[in-house]
């Protein structure tokens, strides 16, 4: 079957009908998949298999010759400094190792933004009135929950092939002080699989800010995650050109090995300039004693350099990037005829962003949910769960089995026809 | 030399050239001892040395089947739900399981109490005023160091033999309603040794407050980290007594394993009634997406059950019990003829609480750090760090080897004595 502009009402309807006995049929079957979470697969968590037995000779230190189980080292092992240093193309000292959650990292920093401020700020964000920050869409639900759980305003900014769209962004943060910041998912983004360009990265580190503390989240969640052998993306170092532009405590970093390793007991970590460094590190000194230093131990002796975290990626990518490419194929193969479906290509990250016809996302959701398919909820890739053409999905291709994901994409596929020609034969 | 009422100016100003002497020559001696610190020796961490390798069966499913290393069970993992629910007297689904720091879960109550307020709060606490809270003195400092971070007045109440001096308590919390709480420590309390009477903790649960939202942090640091066979605290539950006079949202319970397993990479947990731990997620599943729930495996797979803690605890008394003992001995054999000195025999906990003569711990304390012996600051027990008394010097016996210990002592003792033998002659 095939949709085009020359079918009668008529057509469609058996079309439809049709559709509809193989949706029955499909739903009978019961099914149970989910591609709503950038989960790993269990054989993904298996190739870290052997950091589960790199402290089996019961030696705990770490290369300063510090007993990783005690307290201590608030900053984390230089071990791991240094291997981050390298990954994020910083200096050690201007890295803090957190733990198993980078998402925990942020969340602690609107924290001491609400309640002491940043660096440059006058005052705390909670005496400022009304907070900003701006959103590229469509971006990473959890990083707009975290916003939104502070009462902060998203302004949603369209993401374009080289990232944010920077004319849009320069013209907000140049006259309006509240707006405070922005969050970024500068390599594969969330879902869009979006790489910044060296432009858009120098135009965040120098563009003039009204807000003395404007703040811009840097989660680098996908840095290394890579699908192809022959593609990595050259970006500019952004706290290289914040400082060059005398902006240097406008940027905070965060990464995490949730994907390199394993997703629920990894190591995060920030990086920023000496001033931001030391402010976070003086809260730190509160809140904590230390975080697991253990695991970082672990961690590094496994991950050893950004080289061989390269190959260890390589090794992710054999067993997703077939997932990936067979989602993309069912798309390409169901698909291509309906007009207004597209989709995303990415070379890395976790998701393949699919536009259905607008106006149907939520209806395909609830499809494919009564069918036994969880996908994430329509509008949650947009502030306040909200996507004003009720298009966008997000797809997460890389927990399923391959032959649930087939299934799955059936489905899927089958949902977002039915959707379109129910919306014709509404008009 | 003793130190009694009958002596000379000349007698004493004789002998304390003599000590002098003999601190001169134990300062040649060049020793770097720590007696500073709450930390496990590493014959205590080496005590937990199998549960670094008990996952090399590969096997990472908890009792629920659930796959550790992935995202999800935010609460924590079954397994160490139930034992923590064992260790405390509460059920499973009143437990949540952390990260390796339950100061940092106190930390995070705070800004939880600050941003949203508690489940009782008529507004967040920083639109409150002043806030001020009931802290028993001598207290850990961390504590207190948290409290100020926040702005929190605290208002230092003595210990008794059986807690707080709880007419004082009762009467601070009766009529001011900025009095939102109170940090305990009750079992084995940071550096008392104190153990709550069952009258203590009733009274705590049933005493009338005017903050609707009145807090009480109960941070089981020493459940169970007894020091003698025949000695086990039976304390009431305060999270039942609570409930039983109609003030179930009044107490969190805090607990970690950092001087059960290892330090710097435990698991901690938060107990609390079904309203506090809801309103707890409810902000931890914005806040991360788990907690490291391999660790939470580890741990579960080595600790098993209550009954098998109070056994490792047990090889952790073999350990560090000489040293209490060593400690204690050194101070009857070298102190008993000063008056005014004087010391706490804990049956249990990290600390001895030492008090020298009046007026001459910040003397004492700075006599050994000249020495290279590294005692807490004196006041640190006190909030803002000061002792009214300038008497109290908090000692941690454990982390130090026993020949060097023996060593930090009787350079202590010594300083006790020349600055004591000082403050005479000053008069």
């Amino acid at each position: 079957m095939s949709l085009n502009a020359s079918k009668s009402r008529e057509q469609i309807a058996a079309e439809l009908s049709e559709l509809r006995n193989e949706y029955d049929s499909l739903k009978q079957a019961g099914l149970k998949l989910d591609l709503s979470r950038g989960k790993p697969c269990t054989e993904q968590l298996d190739l870290a298999n052997e950091m589960f037995s790199n402290l089996d000779d019961y030696d705990f230190r770490d290369s300063g010759g510090f007993d990783t189980r005690n307290y201590g080292e608030l900053s984390g092992i230089p071990d791991m400094k240094k291997l981050y240093a390298e990954i994020l193309g910083v200096k050690p000292e201007n890295v803090i190792i957190g733990g198993n959650s980078s998402l925990n990292l942020m969340f602690d920093t609107f924290v001491r933004a609400f309640m002491q401020g940043m660096v440059h700020s006058e005052k705390p964000w909670s005496q400022c009135g009304k907070v900003k920050f701006i959103a590229p869409v469509p971006g990473y639900d959890r990083h707009f929950a975290v916003a939104e759980h502070f009462g902060i305003e998203l302004i949603p900014v369209p993401l374009t092939d080289d990232g944010p769209d920077m004319d849009l962004v320069e013209s907000l943060v140049a006259e309006d002080a509240s707006v405070k910041g922005m969050l970024c998912i500068p390599v594969y983004s969330n879902p869009e699989g979006v790489v910044f360009s060296a432009e858009t990265v120098r135009r965040l580190a120098s563009m003039k800010c009204a807000a003395p503390d404007f703040t811009i989240i840097w989660d680098n969640a996908y840095g290394v995650h890579h699908l192809y052998e022959d593609y990595r993306p050259d970006l500019p170092n952004i706290l290289e050109e914040c400082v060059k532009y005398g902006n240097d405590s406008r940027v905070l970093m965060f990464a995490s090995t949730s994907k390199i390793t394993i997703a629920g007991g990894g190591v995060s970590c920030i990086a920023a300039n000496t001033e931001n460094i030391n402010e976070i590190l003086h809260t730190l000194s509160v809140a904590t004693i230390s975080y697991d230093k253990v695991n970082q131990l672990r961690h590094a002796r496994y991950l050893k350099s950004a080289e061989n975290v390269d190959k260890i990626m390589m090794r992710h990518a054999a067993i997703i990037r077939p997932k990936f490419e067979a989602t993309l194929d069912a798309f390409r193969n169901n698909l291509s005829d309906i007009e207004g479906v597209h989709w995303t290509n990415p070379k890395g990250g976790y998701f393949i962003s699919l536009y259905v016809v607008p106006g149907t996302a939520k209806r395909v959701h609830e499809l494919c949910k009564n069918a036994g398919v969880t996908l994430t909820p329509a509008g949650a890739p947009f502030p306040k769960g909200y996507d004003p053409q009720d298009s966008n999905l997000r797809i997460a291709p890389t927990y399923a089995e391959m032959d649930e994901l087939h299934l799955a994409c059936r489905l899927l596929c089958l949902c977002i026809r039915i959707a379109a020609y129910e919306k014709i034969l509404a008009k």
